[in-house]
């Protein structure tokens, strides 16, 4: 049962939301989730920290993960690498073995051929992980040749590749990337135009910051899905999405 | 017994001090009481997140927050939100059950008569909880319509009303609303003159910025009362108000 | 055994790591370090922080960061405080009885005539702490009267009187202070200039933000010891020294 049953409010919504683990403890995560569980649906280990762990801590932090139904992948950057060193077989093989069961396939950081990315992408449907691909460059500069146009083109034919999920690139900062201007301001138009010409459902924002949350919500929809979600920030994302907080409060349609 | 205790130093200071909770596990709770659990007094789960908890959990916090004598209550946003669909009976009695024992009253996110204020700080005041009352809009051009004057009238007129504490809004980021600018610094003149014509000890500044707190604190004195502590910054905000921190070292008078 | 390890990666580089406790629960600590503890080996309890512990609670964490041959230390403010009251007989004493093994001698907050700072670093020395000390004054316009020159002499006296350590001031914060202007970007001629006339191992810099972990690592070399790092960007941290992060990767040499 939850608290507050009798205010009539905006109810659960059906959305994704990808949260961002640096490095977490295993009970940190264990206590956290009592309360944040039900809120989130994919995690990432950030860029390449699962390297970091001990093998018997991170299997065991996704199988804490996956008792809540949260799908559990690790950042692009170790795609990269694995792709680099012509070792995305065993790549595959090492995220089955850690129980990891989706996975990131990206080019933010690498110079990736269309065909490996497209191949990339139907190995990891093939050896059955829920796949993410994402879009955008994480050195500025390179990001900011694309134009808006690209990065439509670049969605849509990842999800007829089969990709299940679309990530624009955001970082962790949420600055001077993608939809962002160098403040973290969202380029609406950008937005705007992404979002008509792509299938929303299968297209996530990376929005680490609460005014690109805010702005994404109120201009997409509040079942708009979102990532890069600072961990310490999930319950507060979902009373934006409910308009239990002063910033979307009233401008929510039930 | 405490630690360097042979330092002559300044002491506890007699104060107010509120935390701002966005979703903290409980054994998170248990764990960083042990070290923070006396150095504030109030704690306010943010906004409508509480509104997200199951039952069983945010009874079980209120519990242990209580064994260090810390008053618990949540953001005005749920206050407003039952006061929007005639629901205050039942919201404060919704907050006995769960083991709130505090209340604020806002009218931060939406318009509320005076005449409906004054009814709700007295209703709480006679359901026995510790009752909180903020002064300010959460959205900045709504909150700069507010003359000084105007806000030192309102905070001396719900005290007269019976509010125990009066809070100046400063939202979570502390930008461009109440006392602070764009970029978080304090308007010094606002500051001191609603300081000079309310009574302090009644009066607690949110002041979620650490240049803020140490304004404050050299300003009005190392006892003001102070709101919207991030969590993992209460042991240095008690740092700055004894002068054990750089900021403020040297400059507190005993 | 590490998860991935089939990947050729940049392995451990030799190096020293600080990170900043700013109050952390016992337990937290030790859910964290089995995952983070052996990515750092030097513990600072920040500014006069541990004289709000309880004797018992600090003596337990010492001995936790101590099984994972990490050195603890508490923020230079207290010795400037024990300093001023002519009681750093009784201050080593008593860190000694509360378990840290190492100390840090400065003078960022007060004026400490050169013979009492040389003094300091000798009797730490003697009475068995791992000495750190630290250059750099906490109020910026104080700091700014500093030549680079100057900071190099004074990096070089300290390390020839003893110190084990020598950190350059860089705050919490990272910005106006040291090698960092305004807006925390790192002031790259001073920064070489210091990094080109002293001994680099014995030399640790405050490198709180990202921006200013990448550019000293790109500049310096991905071993460069850094300090004030954030609890929650240990792991980060680590993955920027191995280039296993978009910002470094394929940038480092092996």
């Amino acid at each position: 049962m939850k608290a507050f049953e009798f205010l009539d409010e905006i109810g659960t919504v059906n959305t994704h939301t990808m949260v961002l683990d640096k490095g977490l403890g295993y009970a940190y995560v264990e206590d956290a989730l009592k309360i944040t569980g039900e809120y989130f649906d994919l995690l990432k280990y950030g860029w390449g920290t699962s390297i970091l762990y001990d093998t018997e801590i991170i299997k065991a932090k996704n199988e804490l993960y996956h008792s809540y139904d949260i799908k559990t992948y690790t950042g692009g950057t170790l795609f990269e690498l694995a792709n680099k060193q012509n070792k995305l077989g065993e790549y595959f093989e090492e995220l089955d073995n850690l129980g990891f069961d989706a996975v990131e396939v990206s080019d933010g950081s690498t110079v990736i051929d269309p065909d490996i990315r497209e191949n990339a992408i139907k190995q990891a449907k093939e050896n059955g992980f829920y796949t993410l691909s994402e879009i955008g460059k994480k050195n500025p500069e390179k990001d900011h040749a694309y134009t808006t146009e690209q990065r439509i083109e670049l969605i849509n034919k990842d999800i007829s590749n089969g990709s299940d999920m679309v990530i624009i690139e955001g970082r962790e900062s949420g600055k001077n990337i993608g939809i962002y201007d160098e403040k973290g301001n969202v380029k609406t138009d950008e937005m705007t135009q992404i979002h008509e010409n792509t299938p929303n459902e299968k297209v996530l924002w990376e929005a680490p910051q609460k005014n690109q949350q805010v702005e994404l919500i109120l201009k997409l929809g509040n079942n708009v899905n979102l990532g890069n979600i600072n961990s310490n920030e999930i319950i507060s994302l979902e009373t934006l999405r409910r308009g239990l907080r002063g910033d979307t409060l009233g401008k929510i349609q039930k």
